[in-house]
């Protein structure tokens, strides 16, 4: 098969105006084709409150036309004679927001690769979002195909669907990094902030990590229920609930924060911290910086730091866990075909808990 | 000798102008004696910038009248029966910020003090900020007299001039205690932000703690020889020079603010980091929180914290550095009379870098 037979089409957002559900369906031409690369077949990719950041050109300007998505799974389809990673035609893999890092064009990897930190490479290349070495442009996964470097596509466990391997390659992958780096395990308290895509991962991974106590937040008391199911021991809610703050205070070790605003109550999150507890904030506002007290931070020698995405080490110890302990996402599946509609809803917070758009139209890969 | 021979005289702030060089002198009662307090005869008095600030009630309301001061050094005269430290009449001893922990009022200490750290016990009173456990009010080292528990009383080594022993009771303090926490030392490059009375202490001690460079910044130009003349190796000056922070663009370890503002560019400070590397917040802004950017968090992982003062044992292994070492601060000795003009002229920023107050009047302790 070569990349004459099939053809890559995708919803492109061509303005702002696309993340109101208005992203135009049609044919793209992927990156030139090197011998690093693999084709993929896309059968899902998972949506991500990052799509609609870049369709609306929330963060910079976005290079219009663009195909967002970067939590693809699919079918290899080809596979370049020097492509990294053992491809064969017919594998299952996932792609996620990584597409290329330094050891693709320079003899002696960065200081950050070496130490197995690709995700912080300064010339990590990033799925749909900048262009690949050969400044070709990069298309992301809301298409029939996709072509990256083989390098960051991970094959898949058999026993894990395809759609909730979609979305682990961000909201799980974006999760797992900072829970494992700042030990979240047996003896530790941990609090996730924000119960969307991301937080219902936190909650999911702590548990399956082996911490003690996760404590999920979330503005409304609707999605109680919900976090409870997904395995948390407690649930606050910081807009119902004014006292929200005090039931545990100073006794978390570490909270994670998925909210992506700047009006976010950081003050009142370090306040469920412990003497020398961690926040670290993964969701990336595109309203403006943080408003961090001093005093908290000082007297409690609070650390507030943040964390992108993950290594690819640790997607692959990722991939394993969640196989391993047979952990469910909630993940709705939602045709190719009503992209537009899901970005509406999911803009409007609906998912419960990650979108994840299906190619029913092609043939769906194993599972 | 008894506590009817000596009379506590201080200055007094009566109202937030006492800042404004409104101090007024006159008596005032000490907290009842207890067994385990020391009387010390004040000989110096380091001027901090938090004396302006809760002058002022700039971080909230002041108890007036207060007397502040919180670097002092002087004559022990008289020694409770159960007071801690092995204190003799007539030795010297500095007292610093922290006035007592838990560990005088319940059976186990809490976790903060068990582990070293008395000067994040929840429990902790502070030289003339909080009062003692006893219901009585605090008063600092602005004064001819000084009365508060042994434990917290620091002998001071021989070599080690009274002017300089007071001032590294708070801003030395302050300083090594980030210093020594966050590994500064040989192979680490270290940015101290801020060229006052901590800053000029942050340079000394980084050096003497042998980091491989260390680099001041400060607004102006101004303060450029002098900051080399303290061993800095290279010197930014912010508002002077709008290429400041490209020279050292992720290349600093560890950078530790003094600047007591919330305007302080934390962004551009962030900018001078390495991947990983902490920004820690010594200074307390009294005008509102830190903007932080997430982006630079999240993609070099930085941390942002705090700290405050230091430990009892931190204080010892600092006094032993300079011993040791030799460090000479820079000190004015101000006379205790000159108290009102001096704090104008530390809220002008004039010290270079910190002014000491002497009690001329007062038998000086040796040296």
């Amino acid at each position: 098969m070569t990349s004459q037979t099939y053809k890559f089409q995708g919803w492109q957002g061509l303005d702002p105006s696309s993340v109101d559900g208005k992203m135009v369906w049609g044919e793209f031409e992927p990156k030139r084709w090197e011998e690093t690369d693999v084709d993929i077949k896309v059968t899902h990719c998972g949506m991500c409150g990052t799509d609609c950041h870049h369709l609306r050109s929330g963060w910079f300007p976005a290079p219009y036309p663009i195909v967002v998505g970067h939590e693809i799974v699919g079918e290899v389809v080809r596979v370049g004679s020097r492509a990294v990673g053992g491809h064969k035609v017919g594998d299952r893999v996932g792609v996620g927001c990584l597409s290329d890092c330094c050891v693709a064009i320079q003899k002696d990897p960065c200081e950050r690769c070496s130490a197995g930190q690709e995700n912080y490479c300064r010339k990590a290349t990033w799925t749909y979002l900048t262009p690949h070495y050969n400044g070709d442009k990069s298309y992301g996964g809301y298409a029939t195909y996709h072509r990256t470097s083989g390098r960051f596509a991970y094959k898949i466990p058999e026993s894990i669907e395809s759609k909730h391997a979609a979305t682990l390659m961000c909201a799980g992958a974006t999760m797992y990094s900072p829970l494992k780096q700042n030990g979240c395990g047996p003896g530790k308290r941990i609090g996730i902030i924000g119960l969307g895509g991301l937080g219902h991962y936190g909650v999911l991974l702590a548990k399956a990590m082996g911490a003690d106590k996760v404590i999920a937040v979330s503005r409304r008391t609707s999605k109680k229920d919900e976090a409870l199911a997904l395995g948390a021991d407690d649930y606050l809610a910081t807009e119902d609930d004014s006292e929200w703050h005090k039931k545990y205070r100073g006794a978390l070790d570490l909270v994670i924060a998925t909210v992506a605003s700047s009006k976010a109550p950081m003050g009142s999150y370090m306040k469920l911290l412990k003497f020398r507890g961690t926040l670290v904030q993964v969701g990336s506002p595109d309203d403006g910086n943080f408003s961090i007290p001093t005093n908290p931070m000082q007297g409690n020698q609070l650390k507030f730091t943040g964390s992108s995405y993950a290594s690819p080490q640790e997607v692959r110890e990722l991939l394993q866990l969640v196989a391993d302990k047979n952990i469910k996402p909630w993940v709705e599946e939602i045709s190719m075909k009503n992209a537009n509609q899901a970005l509406l809803d999911l803009e409007a917070g609906k998912p419960r808990y990650r979108y994840c758009l299906v190619n029913e139209d092609i043939k769906k890969a194993s599972l």
